[in-house]
């Protein structure tokens, strides 16, 4: 095991096949010195290495992939490449890795090596619904997925629409796409019609849509899911 | 009034005058095409233009400065130049225009025209230093600052604390710089020892520090707050 550590650099990836121009200068310095790479899922971040840099050798690059039904369980041979010196990259699905997805679980193992980590600045669609939407951005609270049983959800809505009456914060969440239209129905019905709702898809990709209207104006001008496209959704005042 | 409305492009601005490489091509692209700027402070606004486009005639450029105090005043004079179908900037002091600053107003105004905004991907404290902890990123809560007066900070944090045990969401929060050693104090005296706290500052700069430590083993390894560093606070399991 050498003295000095290898760097953990978390390596935001495009939001879709057309947002490439989302990504920051620092990326595309610090890819190409990159050989191991931990990831959410091995296709996807050889085809982003494969774009970013064409002419490198995909073939000499090693990718652990995370265990998808356990992520937690962080395998020590993928962070022997630190321990030995090696600066890694971690590549999520889509956007900042750490965010929305497992990759947390990571970071945390490296502080514990006590290894340093790098953040590179890239798209995030949290951050881009919410700057788009011109709902408060001064106190937020990013949920995840809001319960898919129906009364579950509705309890949790209520319990939303009680937080922005006493904080003022907005309240953003995300759902499977082919989930999104039965979400934006239940948004509508159960939220009060003065309550202002964001509806933010494919962000930073040529086909972006951002609208944010009240609850009652959503209801006379219905929005249309058929295309399965990742979406935000924000409440607030 | 012409039919075609402009575009408004929230355009993040680098973190401090080394963090040039975290803007995204998107930014680039964009930023020769305008002649229309709102922003938070006119001065850092014309630094980043002149910084990024040397070449650029900034005196041909239009700088309207958000009033400090009453941002939420927005004079019609502002979007005057969208309505006539130019596209127009939104500049922040630091990182994303419309989080943890006033632009939202703005954003908000153009929702209410009819008008088109589209946010760029660039760099985030927020995002950077929540990537970067190793703290659950699936749940979140940003608080902006924290209560200063000494009785109200303690039954914030223990409001916080709370909340971790109960939903294990992230928490995270800014102070002015110069207040940090006392906010850093106030979080070791009065969270209890097993929580984590991580401190990120000087995001996306040559001097960035990020470090994530049980507040027991902070307490035994204290920070020195001495250059005033704009700083992100996170606390979790």
């Amino acid at each position: 095991m050498k003295d000095k550590k290898g760097t953990l650099y978390l390596i935001p990836v495009p939001l879709g096949a057309e947002g490439y121009a989302a990504l920051s200068q620092q990326i595309l310095d610090v890819l190409p010195r990159l050989k191991h790479f931990i990831v959410e899922r091995e296709r996807t971040a050889r085809r982003f290495v494969k774009q970013v840099l064409p002419d490198a050798d995909i073939g000499a690059l090693t990718f652990f992939e995370l265990d998808k039904h356990h992520p937690e369980i962080l395998p020590n041979s993928f962070v022997r490449p630190l321990l030995e010196g090696c600066d890694m990259g971690l590549l999520s699905e889509a956007g900042c890795p750490g965010i929305a997805d497992p990759g947390a679980v990571v970071v945390r193992k490296v502080h514990e090596l006590g290894g340093a980590v790098k953040p590179l600045s890239g798209p995030s669609a949290i951050v881009l619904a919410l700057m788009a939407s011109g709902l408060n951005g001064q106190q937020f609270v990013f949920h995840g997925y809001l319960p898919v049983k129906k009364g579950e959800r509705i309890r949790k809505l209520r319990e939303l629409e009680r937080v922005i009456s006493q904080t003022g914060r907005t309240q953003i969440f995300i759902e499977t796409p082919y989930r999104n239209a039965q979400l934006f129905e239940a948004l509508l019905q159960h939220l009060p019609r003065d309550l202002s709702l964001c509806v933010a898809m494919d962000l930073s990709l040529p086909t972006e849509f951002v609208a944010t209207k009240k609850v009652a104006l959503w209801r006379s001008q219905p929005l249309s899911f058929e295309d399965k496209r990742p979406a935000v959704f924000l409440i607030g005042r």
